[in-house]
């Protein structure tokens, strides 16, 4: 079997922990390391629950990298409300043993990159900080990207306000240089991800799965759903992180609009804005972006149980 | 018959032209007069079409009052190529024997609103200049004004860039000083318009009113559809202006959502934005504009067609 | 004698009170009118300090029109702390028995221009809002516009932040079009401003003129003095608005340099800065404004004795 | 003696090679490293201008490390009209035999900075890219940097645009780092640095020192010498690179002044400027910068002709 070579860059965070579960058990996916960024939570968090999670799904031949605490340029905000005070709701997981290695973040994918014989794709689920840090201070590194499926952004819905999504709020200067670096992007924003929302039922599902994957997904859920039935007008939550890993491995689940993504980062009121050119008469020697526009929600849904179900 | 008071404000513009050509026979709207801005051509081009059509569909009652001829801030932009060299496509109309008022559109306006007991009801189709000049030289008439129903902008489309409408990147100046009036506002923006066009048939059935309105209508629809197919997948051009019209009119032909709408004169690739908030979690109490989401296609286009037989 | 026709437009303020002391006794203007703007206080105070000052010297021949009430697009700010409550410090006026004339600002300059058989200069020393919006409203009226001789700004300086003058702060939409207008610009900025100060001797040397114009002026002075010694390195209270007409009667007391200006509306740190290109390599066919540098002191100083003198 | 640690890091450029001439001598430095930056030509250039003059100066026992090819994220900008085809002007230096080390200039100075038990001050005469990077992704190492001495930016002066200096234009977001790292900086912009130039009799000066060095900063001067005295007022060409060097091993020669300086990153005419707050009523908590503002000119001379004899 071909694996997809990957390294993901993640703010675990309920949602990332849904994608690392699902990624984690993927035999299709080559998972060359996980590295971290501040985002859902302050990267102390975001790092004790990415090791947590690694070592509690088995997985601890995967290399962990920690990344950056602060975005580029922009003032720290962290998503406490939607993700808890630990950032995985009401899960808990035991302490890992596990520890970080001891490269940063930038030097482990420059280092994984550059070792390469072949194209790795780089799955960056929180603020794109580590990302764009790596393509500005190694740009060489770009020709060993095979492509950047990055949760993020969204054509036509914000979430952290009138017109941009949490991801790029974070870190607009990173997230507008990863968007004008030239590689091809595929961009799982609001457009997709609101519509990738487990149910009630659907968590019951990856409860009744009875294995310690869905133990902790069901866990991990419960504060998310709460949040998202409370604000938004959903029947359930938003598993935005996790559309990165349904694309890679079921890209026939969701449905692409290509398109040439901008990221604003000095409008008032479109700061941090994914400003995406669908014009037909655009110049579309300048896509850059594959952006998702549906999901096929049952398929995605069975994808997490079945994932759940392999621990 | 209660009649609905309005001010037109034209750039006329093939769809203006339309949108005149609806209003001008409604039994239900009150047109206290007609206020010219440039936009789609020139101001000479504009007026002089307005005051053509005005006369050719033979409300030479109807007061034409000559605005501005320049962006407030930014530098002036005309559509030549969608709307031709004269502004009305293919369409000829006999020179105009009427003249416009002495009074400027502002002072015009000024002056209407404050002679009026009733509220009227502003109707811009081209960009926003001479009604931001009017509630930035005299903000006591904003209790005269009922609400504004403007075609401009778009929640989540965009035609001049890849997230600004031609009327708004005209002058966002004046649309950033008109939508955070505090007046109430229609917007009719591309989220609607592009669902407003009319296919070949249906400009076939207006020739068929065998009106002199049909036959100017068609004539003006000729260049503009060519266009539109030629540049967009729509299977027709759409009418954008008259869908105000259509609006005033008949309300329950269109979808509206509320929504806090502003406008970004300062980011580089959301220039012009009509930044559109509609999170379930937003505060509502901010909310100032009605953005009109669906038309009833088929109801809209017999609209126009209507009109045609009425002259 | 040759007089120079202006219209002053005030926001009357402790030192545009002190221009007006020696504007409405200089035998060498013709002062057409004086139009008032919001800007150290509220509109209703600039022009009831405008209406008594103008009575208080005996001026009530010239007419007074009430101009914009709020800046063109930014949210309103006055300087209550410089200029007090009532905007004039700690003089006290009889009330005016005069009113100002039913026109409003913009239609009073307006048709006074378009009156006038000879080019008129105008001299603002508040925001720029009424200007601009004559300005935008009646573009043709320009040509009957000799000169703008502006308070505001400043090259190399700042107040109200690192890098504005409160003028521009409080308007810089207003003084983005001004400056952009085409129109020849003196620019009395901070940077001969701040140079333009009266001393405790000065202020004595006013009142010891022992008219009612002394009186006022030196009252009014001295909560303005002790602001500014309070909170600057000056010896004095800087008299910015004098500046204006102290060009106008003896221009030969300041120092001017040539240069390109604009108003910045957009950037974060330089928001309203009167960015000033002076390169001796810039394309100078683009110059729109002398920027006044330095000042005869003394001469200055002098001239508003002498003035308060012939009161 | 105690030497003060350093590291430069350079885009050489005529003015850098003075400012390494006068360097590469002092006994009081200790210099760590020489990272080299694109700027004033191509990194390619500017690494290969940098390693001919540490070579040619004799001192192949610096480290030199190759940094950042572009802007953070602004399009790049290069000055080979001010610096010539090859950066060096009319000089002609042998092709170096020595390499730049391994490690990239970030790198480099993370792990320099690391293992130092003294703090280090970090020199860059260039954009500020490399210095930004290391920052941003290495934020720890800010605990071993003293401060960091800065050729760029102006309080009061542009020359790449009316209000901007080269080396922040050409990469605004890395200085806007830079500058808000919560590190002191002495700012040697172009209040100081246009009035640290050098005449037709000070170039023969150094010429007649009669050393390889002296030889070689003549030979650079010429094309310098010539550009500014054909487009500046200046009777000879600013050496601005060297002013960081002179302001370590002399700040007596410098005057100074403490302000709040921030970098615009998104005003359209004052973009890259240093918007330097000095108003005596400004929170001095927030200052972050000693701007140099005067030099003693002679003593400057002397100090770069003294460095040539001793070669």
């Amino acid at each position: 079997m071909i694996k997809t070579p990957i390294i993901m860059d993640v703010d675990t965070g309920i949602d990332d922990a849904i994608a690392l579960t699902v990624a984690l058990q993927a035999q299709s996916l080559d998972i060359k390391g996980i590295t971290v960024v501040a985002g859902n939570q302050t990267i102390e968090k975001t790092l004790k629950n990415t090791l947590e999670v690694v070592e509690y799904l088995g997985r601890t031949d995967i290399p962990v990298a920690k990344g950056a605490a602060k975005p580029l340029v922009a003032p720290q905000i962290i998503a406490e409300e939607t993700h808890g005070e630990s950032g995985l709701g009401n899960a808990k997981l035991p302490a890992a043993s596990i520890q970080p290695v001891e490269e940063d973040a930038v030097a482990f994918m420059r280092r994984v990159l550059e070792e390469s014989s072949e194209k790795i794709t780089l799955v960056p689920t929180g603020p794109l900080t580590n990302i764009a840090l790596l393509l500005m201070a190694y740009p060489h590194v770009k020709e060993k990207i095979e492509k950047i499926v990055v949760m993020g952004g969204g054509a036509f819905e914000g979430n952290a306000s009138a017109t941009s999504e949490f991801n790029i709020l974070v870190d607009p200067h990173a997230a507008s240089v990863v968007f004008a670096s030239g590689l091809p992007i595929v961009m799982c924003g609001l457009d997709v991800t609101m519509k990738a929302y487990t149910t009630k039922e659907d968590i019951q599902a990856v409860r009744d799965t009875g294995t310690k994957a869905g133990e902790f997904c069901a866990d991990a859920f419960r504060h998310y759903y709460d949040m998202y039935t409370k604000y938004t007008r959903l029947p359930g939550c938003a598993v935005h992180d996790a559309v990165t890993i349904a694309y890679l491995l079921h890209p026939e689940m969701i449905t692409v609009k290509p398109a040439t993504v901008r990221v604003d980062i000095d409008g008032v009121h479109s700061y941090a804005c994914t400003a995406s050119d669908f014009r037909p008469w655009r110049d579309k020697s300048k896509d850059n972006a594959l952006v998702c526009m549906d999901i096929d929600r049952q398929a995605f849904v069975k994808l997490i149980i079945d994932a759940c179900k392999n621990y």
